[in-house]
């Protein structure tokens, strides 16, 4: 059943003992966004847990103390956050497929996995959402879940820059710094800190950069000697794909990271020029028009060689 | 006088024929504060022009075609736009000095060099105080007005990332977008986008990062040479002595730039741990307590071992 923000907020309130899913390779969005649903409905004195995932890096870890559950907690109802379908769960929540009774998400995409369904796909995050979902509640906004709302948010904006945010991302986002969240303290961790181990990949990878197509293509490679050289952990790699679709003229962004040795997993970001999700399928890959990935057999360079190729031809 | 926001516009509204200035290496605050400001007056019916400023960017002047005043036009009253101190004038508005009947302003730090001065040091934009001034002219806020002041307002914040962006900065974005700015092509073009000279020049820049005082120092060169080889702009090298400051556990960011044979530019950023206008006082620059600068007559290398010198003694 597809639910309205009140539906779901009225559904939570009459029920009790929820264990909160996230998704797999858990970001900003998906883990503070439920940590401050957790945070509302324990304040409406319900118990709410997250389930422990164990991709959760460091710089989150840290903030969710005290929200990921015990082991000897005995749900009742089982609610994903940001997750559009079953196959985006982690091993750990694989118990929990087919019973799950309420999805709040922002993708357009979810496939009503289900039993209710509180899906907003005009939003730039489920922070977005959730946010509505308290006010439902009528549980306070303190500081603390602001700060997990405005990182949920900022995070999955790239603080305010994407093209998903709307002048309703910012308005919710005015509306937390006013209720105390540390915009300063956040932003200076998210978005304007880079670890030594950041900055060492970011400089190997651009002594890399080759252009092609006379500039329309744009390809870095991520090697394991390269990570390990520079000490680099996932969180220093985030969003490096993004780097070469970031610079100017080009239409198709790869970046080839080595996974291990003979493989390789190709991450593309395109322009309305070539679509992405075509060229990978053609490795056997997929995503949508303007981001895909897929996995080659093959080294590094290797690699390179095969998806440029094959994005050449679609250029032409 | 100290005006309000509404005292400023009744004066405005009592007038007509205004010059507007804005300030040496002018930025998007200025440049489209008052591009916004002109405009506003001109839907009150009103001549308005800014001064031509020949340090315009590209990337502003496409903006601006039809905003810098003609030769022949005969100004009634002079209006400054986020500009703090006549010092900051570029070289053609030093006919003005004097001269000056309004200053609209969010530098605390103005020095009143005005006949009426409308401050409000508490906003991180001037094209915040703008927003307020074009309420009170009951000027229309339409979408190429909203464009001026979310480039104002967003390159002044880091696309809302530094930490002078407060509720109230995020609000008047709100309402920017709403009203039609166009937020996603803005933030593509200024906050990411990166030219290949930009991308060639980082990389070179990241190739000499050193560290020193186990850290807590990094530092970074940009010779004529390497600028030259990326065939870097201004626009390119934008921001870049934000660079070494933003490295995770550095308390001194410095970036040495070449300015001609054997004279060196240095850029300071630091953390309270340092107090960076007292270290480029030692080589007769200044600024403020978190980020100043100095010229050094040496050659980067030489000048680079000259500054970390005295950030060493300075943070033992």
């Amino acid at each position: 059943m597809k639910m309205t923000v009140n539906e779901a907020a009225a559904w939570l309130l009459e029920r009790d003992d929820f264990l909160l899913l996230t998704h797999v390779r858990p970001d900003g969005d998906t883990l503070c966004s439920a940590a401050a649903l957790a945070r509302a409905l324990r304040s409406c004195g319900k118990n709410a847990w997250l389930l422990e995932n164990p991709e959760t890096t460091t710089r989150f870890r840290s903030r969710l103390d005290g929200y990921f559950a015990p082991a000897d907690f005995r749900p009742q109802h089982i609610v994903t956050v940001d997750t559009a379908t079953e196959s985006l769960f982690p091993d750990v929540s694989a118990p929990y497929k087919g019973k799950v009774e309420l999805s709040i998400d922002h993708h357009g995409s979810n496939t009503g996995y289900a039993e209710n369904v509180c899906v907003q796909a005009d939003r730039a995050a489920c922070g977005e959402i959730i946010l509505e979902v308290i006010d439902a509640l009528h549980a306070p906004l303190d500081a603390q879940t602001a700060d997990f709302l405005y990182i949920a948010i900022s995070t999955d904006t790239g603080c305010f820059a994407y093209g998903n945010t709307t002048a309703q991302t910012l308005a919710a986002a005015a509306r937390l710094v006013a209720a105390g969240a540390d915009n300063r303290a956040i932003n200076k961790e998210f978005f304007r800190t880079r670890g030594k181990s950041r900055i060492a990949v970011e400089g190997a990878v651009l002594a890399g950069l080759t252009f092609y197509c006379g500039g329309r293509i744009a390809a870095i490679r991520l090697t394991q000697a390269m990570i390990q050289k520079a000490g680099a952990t996932e969180d220093d790699l985030e969003n490096i794909a993004s780097l070469p679709a970031e610079i100017e003229g080009v239409d198709a962004g790869v970046t080839i990271r080595e996974l291990a040795p003979g493989r390789s997993k190709i991450s593309l970001r395109t322009t309305d020029a070539v679509n992405a999700s075509r060229v990978c399928g053609l490795f056997g890959g997929g995503g949508h028009v303007q981001a895909a990935g897929c996995t080659i057999d093959a080294e590094p360079l290797e690699a390179q060689r095969q998806i440029v190729a094959a994005l050449e031809e679609s250029l032409a």
